[in-house]
């Protein structure tokens, strides 16, 4: 008895996804709403930066020409205070960083490189030594020079990070056109699954490792996510489910379990009955009865209205399964919907730190930790490092030579064993075939997690030569 | 004049920062909130997993003794419902995934090795064809083979993750131990400073970027941001908002702008009065005015309540400033508030995609967007790469040799220009020397972004050979 579904390579897997996946509308958030978020329109800025000849340092306005010197100062502008008085040949104005230089002077001396001087006698009139000349615009920023009034400061289709932020602030911009982010909803199948907090578990219980999980992951994704719970064994309670992601309006629906051989894998009879099951089977380890499929559904506004559609992803039940599978197949769906212009996961290389069997029926993505690391001594990557760093011309000594990405497996790879996703920062990918791959093998990682936090090997990382 | 601070380096600065600050006290939180935290207390498993043998396959349970041949099917152990029957030699059982073994089967064959039979005359009874034997154990998970009971699923210090969300939930541990997060106030100083959303810009003003850029970058690091909003240029208005900060009881104190050489820099004369100021100007670029203090407080809980202490960060007014003293001193101060073991921004090497002219004052923070690459034809780092191909013995053709990060530059790096940080995902160490690097010279960089959103090279990045 055989799959009545086609197993499909896991390329073609992720085009069917993205082939069917449409980034969604634009709507408006207000700047401190903004993180992370994808811009749906380009940000022009109103005005330039800055908007009058500012001061880069703490000192004195001066004209260039009038060189070393001790001269009067004949007023003050400070950021935020000026006064409304030109620089004459022969005087000087206090001035603080960021201030407008007033008019007539041509140059700023910083104020390590002057000394006050006594008042005068008559009236008291400031006096302050210059000690060094300065050349024309010395320490001035000109009008526009930062951002010029009319620049496209940030394209559509950017995502916003903290300096974005900063940046929108900048030009005003703090009404912004974003695409909205996805709606996910998360659903768990099975009898036999039970809540987390069950202690102790009855005869044939596990606890439902894939809701939460699932849900942390669409939550780290920037999506709303929505839990519906565990679904029972019985195709009605199963539709009922469904119904109920329909009902809440949700672009993107996550199952696990109930897509495998059994009698009682009831996710894709009701995706058939439902809408169009564009793949059952893919050709991968772990993961291999991930199904994908689409309902058309009515918007609900009258005939007129254009329908809405929705993703649903039946993830297989065993828990690392269901980890690969959604960062593969979910994760870049939902990035395109978010706005994502390249949603698909970074990929990489990196060296295996030990050696690894491979898989002879399928290809395996292998859950490890990437870290920074210089190659083993005596290693073939060590040599390799001594090679690139004299055909690279690099200084004989230079710390930073061969320091590469290494790969350490997480263990155990079975897809009941959630431990091998522990710390897992990377999934490698590995062919096919029969054998092992040797230590030190360079292979393909994809990212799966901020490389911000990984392992720090043991005495560093070297910093450039001089630093 | 000088400035009364003696110029330190920024390694030194950092380790000043890290001895000031310690890790937050434990908090409990349930799991829903335990993404990105840092467990405080190891989490042991109550109980094994599996917690009976269990079928990794949808199939029958058999005696693996048997061998080919048709066999009844006296009961079913599927997941969540288990028929009371013991499968002795010469019968099956029906099992789905995950399902319990029954008693006397010590083998699981897969159905798709299986043939279903037409039902025997007598009384109805299921049979089928058992196509391929057993080895004892086969497609079985023993008990406690994924976790056993009593094993450290997760270690006191392990940052909670998607994949440790889930592992927390199959072990039932809904409720946990994790540090708390850092209360961080954000608060910009000046009276030029306006709020972002003015239009048209008075005279002489300039809008507020560091705010929101500062309060994103805190609420990104995991921390509870807090709005103090805009300090005008007089030592009591800006002594109000330190004990607005003070009163809120927040942890850190972040001001920008007023740390400079001018006679209305407030801050650090305020912190001399208040607290203690390990250090006022740094040797860096940008970020030399960069100022730390502590606070030590009483805790308003009586006399023998013990104090409670304040981080004081004064960075520079500067945007761009801000944005890498953030990342370089403050980062990773949150970070070890919130119980990370290695608070330090990640270290990787990377070769730069174009000359880099040096700063001959001081060590330079260069904002550049990192991204996997090839290098450039004809390039030494492309002669390089052939070379550590031949000495790792990497396969000649090997599409992965060669590949490493590159670093493009942001451009203009004035400290004013906060376009110099978009898109940035690293900081370059720079030495502070005469002169230029050239393209393709190896330099080490902090990651202060994602890469999992880092630009895709033209062609993609060609997986394992063979995948």
């Amino acid at each position: 008895m055989g799959s009545a579904y086609k197993m499909i390579p896991i390329p073609e897997a992720q085009a069917i996804v993205l082939a069917n996946t449409r980034p969604l509308g634009a709507v408006t958030v207000g700047l401190a709403g903004a993180l992370g978020r994808v811009l749906a329109k380009e940000v022009l800025a109103p005005d330039s930066l800055p908007p009058f000849p500012a001061s880069i340092k703490d000192g004195y306005a001066v004209v260039s020409s009038d060189g070393v010197g001790e001269y009067p100062v004949v007023g003050e502008s400070r950021a935020g205070h000026l006064d409304d008085l030109p620089v004459q040949p022969g005087t000087v104005a206090y001035i603080t960083t960021g201030a407008p230089v007033p008019p007539g002077a041509d140059a700023v001396i910083q104020v390590e490189d002057t000394e006050p001087l006594p008042a005068a006698g008559e009236g008291g009139q400031r006096r302050v030594r210059i000690n060094k000349a300065a050349r024309a615009g010395q320490d001035i920023r000109p009008v526009g020079s930062d951002i010029m009034q009319g620049d496209v400061v940030l394209r559509a289709g950017e995502r916003v990070g903290v300096a974005e932020v900063g940046i929108l602030a900048t030009v005003g911009a703090v009404q912004l056109r974003v695409h909205a982010t996805p709606k996910v909803a998360v659903l768990s199948t099975g009898d036999e699954v039970v809540d987390p907090a069950t202690r102790p578990l009855g005869p044939g219980q596990i606890r439902d490792a894939n809701r939460s999980m699932l849900l942390a992951a669409a939550a780290r994704a920037g999506a709303e996510a929505v839990d519906l719970g565990v679904a029972r064994d019985t195709a009605g309670h199963l539709e009922g489910c469904l119904a109920a992601a329909i009902a809440q309006r949700v672009d993107v629906l996550i199952t696990s379990g109930g897509v495998s051989m059994g009698d009682r894998d009831l996710i894709k009879p009701l995706l058939e009955r439902q809408g169009v099951v564009h793949f059952g089977r893919v050709w991968m380890k772990p993961g291999k009865p991930l199904t994908f499929a689409t309902l058309e559904l009515p918007d609900g506004d009258g005939p007129a209205a254009p329908g809405r559609q929705m993703l649903v992803f039946g993830l297989p039940g065993n828990p690392v399964s269901s980890f690969v599978c959604f960062h593969l197949v979910v994760l870049p769906a939902l990035r395109k919907m978010a706005g994502w212009a390249a949603p698909a996961l970074r990929r990489v290389a990196a060296r295996l730190a030990a050696p690894l069997r491979l898989d002879p029926e399928r290809p395996e993505y292998h859950r490890c930790t990437l870290q920074w690391s210089p190659p083993p001594p005596g290693s073939p990557a060590a040599a390799a490092a001594a090679a690139v760093a004299t055909a690279a011309a690099e200084p004989p000594s230079s710390p930073l030579a061969g320091h590469e990405l290494w790969a350490v497996s997480t263990g155990n790879q079975i897809s009941s064993r959630l431990l091998s996703a522990r710390s897992a920062n990377a999934l490698l990918e590995l062919p096919c075939a029969e054998g092992t791959l040797a230590a030190g093998t360079l292979v393909s990682a994809l990212l799966i997690d901020d490389l911000g936090g990984m392992p720090v090997p043991e005495g560093g990382v070297p910093t450039t030569p001089g630093f």
